[in-house]
């Protein structure tokens, strides 16, 4: 099977011009079939502030009432997207911005009201692995916004981890997929305190072992059972580094 | 040639949410091949009011500066974009979003200065048809923003009307093109103070007799060089016409 990497950068990396610009070179340099997936936290948190709407935060999740939908929307679908999209083009990588609900590529289902409302938040149903694959297999590059769609005319906020993890998986069948996800340290470090103490190679055993002896704890657990998720769903390798070192050869290999 | 049916809508009709409804639900009925154009200058207005960003307009075009840049790629490309689209979706279209940098669709430069700067504005060189074709035989209903990019990484602001016209000429080698342009009138009026006096058919040579007489001016008059225009490179049919009577049946038919 053909390599495909999926990269997934967040808000901080593509919100300021001189990490955008390097991240794009580097994004521009890793070879073959490509896909990269984007956050915008904090420009969407700038604009409401602004725009004098407050952000709400639960579990480092964004409540999204209807005016904070229209702020991420704007940011997300239009601002980072658009912007990043001119930026590859200008390194002739064929880049297509997409959310969700273009070409239907990501349909999802607004989040059910348990102990908090979400609000427009959207949990995936389904990927389009058919016909992203068909975009990269003529050499265009997707790159896309942390929004999905319900079919049923409402765009929906959702999570760029989530995005990447699930095209990853939906993808893993027709490519041979490696996910990176970036981070702000260089990898799962044994020590928090010392940004050089990564860890080169986690297995699920390993994982088990530094979270039940406390070594990974916090948000960093989350982060790598999605990782472990979408191993087990057929993605080859999953990758947590800094968004400086994508050629993947760096941060954690998780296998 | 098969038939496509590029229709243009300015911004008050996508703007508001009742009038967006029933545009995409006639959008949806043309049968065959479409593509769908919009503006978003009003949101772009009140967004950039909203920042305290003073809106600049000369001869109704735009002055774009990097802030009023931001919010026009935010409201084109995001909101009123993103919306469209999942809209489309939900009636089952399979609409796709784009600017004119995704998939280098519309490449352009930035205007000359001559007696006025108008900023991060786009003067269109290349529409990519090829590209254009291929996802429209493909069952896809591309859905174009009005801003394009000139392959340096720079988004430009694009008169909508323009990237209609510049498209239909581009797509008229490839399939048979009519070219419908929403106006807030029925359509080119006899008398501009009864909305019922339309201009049924519009010749060139009637054009010329109408605008010496007087009947034809202001606005209306580069609106209707522009249709010339797309008919001269191959358009068959441009018709004026309200965004309530997208049929092809209702309007002026320009030929």
């Amino acid at each position: 099977m053909e390599k495909l990497t999926i990269i997934k950068v967040g808000g901080k990396i593509v919100e300021e011009e001189g990490s955008l610009q390097r991240l794009l070179t580097d994004f521009s340099a890793i070879p073959g079939k490509k896909l990269l997936v984007h956050g915008g936290g904090r420009s969407a948190t700038r604009l409401a502030e602004q725009l004098g709407i407050e952000s709400r935060m639960v579990n480092g999740r964004r409540i999204t009432d209807a005016e904070t939908l229209r702020v991420v929307t704007m940011v997300y679908g239009g601002l980072v997207n658009k912007n990043i999209v001119a930026g590859l083009q200008a390194r002739d990588v064929n880049a297509l911005g997409l959310t969700g609900a273009d070409m239907n590529v990501i349909r999802s289902h607004k989040r059910l009201v348990k102990e908090i409302d979400y609000g427009f938040v959207g949990d995936v149903d389904e990927v389009n692995a058919t016909f992203l694959a068909k975009l990269i297999h003529e050499d265009i590059v997707p790159v896309m916004a942390p929004l999905t769609h319900d079919k049923q005319g409402h765009l929906l906020n959702t999570n760029a981890d989530t995005i990447a993890g699930e095209t990853a998986k939906a993808l893993a069948a027709l490519f041979d997929v490696t996910l990176i996800f970036c981070f702000e340290k260089k990898g799962v470090l044994r020590d928090e305190h010392d940004d050089d103490s990564v860890i080169p190679h986690l297995s699920r055993a390993d994982f088990d072992t530094l979270v039940s002896d406390g070594t990974i704890q916090g948000g960093m657990i989350p982060k790598l059972e999605n990782a472990f998720s979408a191993l087990q769903a057929g993605v080859k390798k999953v990758i947590i580094t800094q968004a400086t070192a994508i050629d993947g050869q760096h941060g954690t290999i998780i296998s």
